[in-house]
């Protein structure tokens, strides 16, 4: 087990009908919020009306920045940071899934920084400070709503990268599962695979054999996501399976599930972020595309040992290769395309990805070479 | 799962040679420091030498409070009190287990409080401030280190009671396995018994058949709980062992555990508390003879479902019995009395002892009648 610093400052209020509780911490801490959300679904299932009256009702005058999409673009985060300024906004209210707080944050820092806020992402500017963030999630899947990460794409130059820092946390988090009830059947599948993918990014970095009780809270959080989702894949209205699905996915990027592997070199993040930038797929397809190609690629370095223990313990798997077919199995269930043909990308595209991915490889100091990583990707084919 | 609400901003400094570490983090909060600490153990193990050495070259003038007790005397914490307002202390720090830190905890509050500091454990006050408080944790046991809570007896009135408030969370906590390496094989078991008991009160308490991730997040902490303290047995120096103790009795109870079993009602420690404040015996061995006298009881009132989830999935038992015998089973391998006959206290006192339980039980306000508790402790005799 590796030194470690564990730290979380965000509050979060879980259950039902918890999403008005959001309004007056966020009253707490100013009275002229940004409102960021996406494409609409929060005034569909019901999270627009509730936030925005009870916001009201606390005195505070919101400001409205919707049309997040998803893999939210630098152009839209600029035009976020141009509406906060020009209003004074003193606080972000963000509803939505992982993009949407992804988008928020970026806003958040940007509106008290002097520079550009694509200095945060390619690794120019340090986040020293940004507005206070609070956040109704409706989507679990990206953990953005207890961490102080966010990903933002620059559309022009085609890089879908990251930025982080403390001040990123959000204060408050709202989580109602019955937000989650209406959620389309791809994007149930996206958030267990991102999810998933969140898990084992820590657990095959440490080059520990012996990390006791992570190992063990990972495992537990891998199978508390792969048994909701089935749940919910057979009955979306199931409660419980939801409430389940939701903290599981908050727990697996807060920096719990990672405590002592000695950091997260997140290498499949870097390849997929790669088919995200060029195709605008979906973060979790990507993630259920790439996985699978890089899991038979550690087995060829590694050896079998984090496989077999890993799927012994989720799937009942018997074999390292065991795993990989299992993980395959669940995200084909789920409904996610497991290789670069079926998301329609050819293989003779490969060098291009693999070349957008080195960009991240470099900027995050992994230690891999653009071959190794097509070599990855044709496994994907 | 029912709504729940989840926050913890203290921040947990791990691993080896962290212990000076504290010192930059507590010159930040304040200058003049109470620094607590029990009867010596660490002064042998190295803390003692390290943490001040540290507090002086970031400039911290150091008061110095030891001969903190095993359940901590009322009166050795208002003599703390005393000290910290006589010299002016602007931060505490303490050095130890959970005992130390709990008075720590209590001086803290009582040095911003008007009145006696008694009035937080009795009702009679809430804890609305409290010195910054620091602490460099040397046995695993309480989850002290990352919670808000701590308990203290009152000698005179024969009361071992708890008081809570957020103003309690540690700001900064440094937990260095390698201070735990010489504890006697006692104070191991007990730190065991008494982590494994603060995940069965949450577990135990809630009404739901359906919980999912807690329930393996309790599952994953248990079987770590138990795996490692069965390494440190037989090998005191297993330093991956002793780390994955260390971490796992903290996550055990800083609020994790329980998430969405709408509250902890706590009954083990109810009636153990009145064993510790009567016949002053330590809290963990206390525990492991209330408990399986507590199953049985629950057994008879609730049915046997939780019992068998739970020995399933940590145990590896096959039926309700079969838990309760594992549990035994554990604690009298760790060396723990399992039976009142065993800790030297006779049947005829069961009376007493649970008449003294029902000031805690009707302070808590939980459901149970001082003929209820007899049963129990006649279970345990």
């Amino acid at each position: 087990m590796q030194n470690f610093t564990f730290s979380n400052p965000t509050k979060i209020i879980f259950g039902k009908a918890v999403v008005a509780k959001l309004a007056p911490e966020a009253a707490r801490a100013g009275k002229k919020a940004l409102f960021v959300y996406g494409g609409g679904s929060i005034k569909k299932n019901g999270v627009y009306d509730v936030l925005t009256a009870a916001l009201e009702k606390e005195g505070v005058a919101i400001t409205e920045h919707h049309g997040v999409k998803p893999n939210p673009a630098l152009s839209h985060v600029r035009a976020g940071i141009r509406k906060a300024r020009t209003r004074n906004c003193d606080i972000i209210v963000a509803a939505g899934g992982g993009s949407v707080i992804d988008e928020a944050k970026a806003i958040a820092a940007g509106a008290k920084y002097g520079g550009d806020v694509w200095d945060f992402f390619c690794g120019k500017a340090a986040i020293r400070e940004a507005l206070p963030l609070f956040t109704a999630l409706t989507l679990p899947a990206t953990g953005s709503e207890m961490n102080s990460g966010c990903v933002v794409t620059n559309e022009e130059t085609e890089q879908k990268y990251c930025a982080q820092g403390a001040p990123l946390f959000p204060r408050v988090s709202a989580l109602d599962p019955e937000t989650t009830l209406t959620l389309p059947r791809a994007q149930v599948a996206n958030g267990a695979v991102d999810s998933l993918a969140h898990l084992i990014e820590g657990y095959f970095t440490t080059k520990d054999r012996d990390n006791g009780v992570t190992d063990e809270v990972v495992h537990a959080l891998a199978r508390s996501i792969t048994a909701s989702t089935e749940r919910i894949l057979k009955d979306p209205a199931d409660y419980d399976a939801r409430a389940s699905m939701m903290w599981s996915a908050t727990l697996a990027l807060n920096g719990l599930a990672a405590c002592g592997y000695g950091g997260l070199t997140f290498i499949n993040h870097a390849i997929e972020h790669s088919l995200s930038a060029l195709y605008d797929i979906a973060h979790g397809a990507g993630l259920a595309i790439v996985m699978p190609a890089w899991f038979r690629h550690h087995l060829e370095t590694d050896g079998p040992a984090r496989l077999e223990k890993f799927g012994k313990a989720v799937f009942g798997a018997k074999t390292a290769e065991g795993t990989v077919r299992s993980f395959e199995g669940f995200f084909r269930k789920a409904g996610a395309p497991v290789r670069l043909s079926e998301a329609g990308i050819p293989a003779s595209d490969i060098p291009r990805i693999a070349e957008n991915a080195m960009g991240l490889i470099r900027l995050w100091g992994l230690q891999h070479e653009q071959p190794e990583i097509e070599k990855i990707l044709r496994r994907a084919r």
